[in-house]
């Protein structure tokens, strides 16, 4: 029998696969698996008690239905729910629509390509906007990994905007980086924010801020790539307009997901790109038909049954998300109220200040962040999960310049209330200890 | 109002994106759709025939009760279904049980990953296996343009081998292209060949042109990545082994799919990669696991529902779809049996001679390669649609160096066996109009 070749080094494969952080990744699931029994704030998952099996059933039977009543042959449905389907997908009509309730988004359907989660939008968009090596993307920081890692996957560079400590990155802070960017010989294409309830930091731009950014971000030539996973989870009344919906000069590219708004299972996601682009002879394409050419290279299309499951979701609910996610809402909104009052419970304000503790307060959304007068790494993780049963994530590997050592993530999007209450008095166990 | 930005000239998006190959894509697609009524030679298909949307459904059913079966609990079934799910994939077992008994293919499931498509798991091996500009794919010439086009989006080289008439990719040339390339100060990291009825060409390697494939590999320090979507549709009896199922070495990563053996809407394909990494301290692990981590950067994962869809199919098929696919198979065998002879009726013998028409005799598959004495480019070919009511596909997009000029590819997939008569009938009308 013929020798098995031999190893192949890790160091002779892709540089992305040796980065540290993908070794923090790597190592966060494995702690996780071995603590099932934990309280968990580590993961982002949405909580699973809205969901029922029979569902998709019912769903998929909707979009069939809706599209016999369209007018299509059996034949045709046949082909729309079975074959090689439009690279740019078959429910953008429908998107479209739930984007004009929900967000006030009025873009047409041309300019939306359906894709395998927002993690492939942003690949292709990353891919389409960054032509070279000398192109850089800026990145609020701390920034959530699936764009760091999937600029690592490219082999492009990012570069980190500093945010503030409660309202996301700072306008001027862009200016400085681009500016920064450009005399170091770089062409700074985009910046990649997350405005509503940032991963990792909770934080959120208020609509000044918003504003401003549009504004510098245009004078800066630079388009903004705004991710929007969260923003339909907030504990205040009255939703802040996203860039989108603020975007008059077509800078704003929108990635979407209904991930949170419907179930990750499907792995659905979307761009809006409006954006024009002019090929040879100032033949204008829109930025969403490059992307999907690029897409034909990554995935070909997005599952059809995906798209099937989620349009029938759509349909029936009248493509109002908003309204049907009133009930998750409302159970993330409490689970964080919950969750910041069982800090301040138990680290009342004269105390937390001695501990040199504190958190931010975010108004929505699955996250905030804690600041602990200890190093929140790996290890301090896995003695926490050991000794107190509570897991977190560190905060360092969002920080793509360095930076978080003595902050951690606290997630509360798959708990119930008495978990959090159990969590947060572990925590706060495990916090003083690690003080003593 | 604040004026739009200005278009972005394509020239400053990524160069895949200016890529005459995409353009070529682009082009047949449209004529395609603006000539509905043509017998269409041209998509890679599946026919359509064998699917009903009922049996979604049935299917879902059965891998949720397969999952019941094995003692999930409904909160635990749910989490399957409708979470973010193991990069890797939640069907693996079922994927690896199903090679054994088609393929006798003996895999661990731990060295699978399931991936969106057979394009995505391209995509992950091209990634991890080339570290960098000068790592270069050779890849067996014409090729299928998903290979070319993910190498593109990755900014990496590949090196044509040329496939003789017949029988794929000689190993020999193998040796040559490997070794000019290493002359050239490049690393040859692979070869990508799909052994079994290729795309475009429809050759297949006979068994010892496939086992010298194998040590010439070796010795040249050569992966072999092997595509196998067509090996089940065989007008032969008796298939031949894959490459995987004669690799003692390791050394064969295999790409399978099942667009075409379950229906493509579920866009679901794998990869195997057993092969073994080497870490930081000799730490071993499969390069499946590597890919897996570049997933997380590509989807996340493979979507729950098209594999709990898919693994419902396997599970009704006992994990054997080459007996379920008999009545494809049969049906395609059919349909590229009434091409050739078809082919034969219209051109016999010595006026085929005289014309200088040839086409090859594929032994399965569902393509074949005609060559005219024309040049049979997109404008060819949209005279033939416009003039005769026949679509075909150009074959120089094919050769990453050139050549092909005068070749076309014709599909079988997705037609009747009627639809092939009268499209032989018209493309043969066409051909001596062209000729004359």
């Amino acid at each position: 029998m013929a020798a098995a070749v031999a190893p192949i080094p890790l160091t002779e494969l892709h540089g992305s696969l040796s980065d540290p952080l993908l070794d923090a990744m790597t190592f966060l699931n494995e702690v996780t698996e071995r603590y099932p029994d934990a309280v968990s704030f580590a993961p982002g998952r949405p909580y699973e008690g809205f969901f029922e099996p029979e569902q998709v059933h019912e769903h998929l039977d909707a979009y069939l239905a809706h599209l016999s009543g369209r007018g299509l042959s059996r034949a045709a449905v046949r082909t729309a729910l079975f074959q090689y389907g439009p690279t740019k997908g078959i429910i953008a009509d429908l998107v479209a629509r739930t984007l004009a309730n929900d967000e006030g988004l009025d873009v047409p359907a041309e300019s939306l390509v359906l894709t395998v989660g927002a993690q492939e939008g942003m690949l292709l968009v990353l891919r389409a906007l960054c032509a070279d090596q000398d192109d850089v993307l800026l990145v609020s920081s701390p920034c959530y990994v699936g764009v760091t890692g999937a600029a690592r996957l490219l082999g492009l560079s990012t570069v980190p905007v500093p945010e503030g400590p409660d309202h996301g990155p700072d306008p001027e802070a862009v200016v400085t980086a681009a500016r920064e960017a450009r005399a170091a010989g770089r062409r700074p294409r985009a910046l990649y924010v997350v405005p509503d309830f940032a991963n990792p930091s909770g934080a959120s731009m208020p609509t000044p801020a918003r504003i401003r950014l549009l504004e510098v971000a245009a004078a800066e030539g630079l388009l903004v790539v705004e991710d929007n996973p969260y923003g339909f989870f907030t504990r205040e009344p009255g939703a802040r307009p996203t860039l989108k919906a603020l975007d008059r000069r077509r800078q704003v590219v929108y990635l979407g997901s209904f991930a949170k708004t419907c179930f990750p299972g499907a792995r659905l996601g979307y761009v809006v790109a409006d954006q024009q682009v002019a090929g040879p002879g100032g033949r204008l394409s829109l930025l969403a038909d490059e992307l999907a050419k690029l897409k034909s290279m990554t995935t070909v299309n997005t599952p059809a049954l995906s798209q099937a499951v989620i349009g029938g979701m759509l349909l029936r609910n009248d493509c109002r998300l908003r309204q049907a996610n009133a009930p998750a809402t409302a159970f993330y909104a409490a689970n964080l109220g919950t969750l910041l009052s069982e800090l301040e419970r138990h680290f009342p304000r004269p105390e937390r200040t001695r501990l040199g503790l504190d958190w931010n307060h975010p108004e929505g959304g699955f996250f905030a962040v804690l600041s602990v007068p200890f190093t929140a790494d790996e290890a301090a993780m896995e003695r926490c999960a050991r000794g107190y049963g509570v897991l977190w994530t560190p905060m360092a590997p969002f920080y793509p310049a360095g930076g978080g050592e003595r902050r951690l993530r606290l997630s509360i999007s798959s708990l119930t209330e008495p978990e959090i209450v159990a969590g947060v008095a572990g925590l706060a166990r495990f916090i003083r200890d690690e003080v003593r």
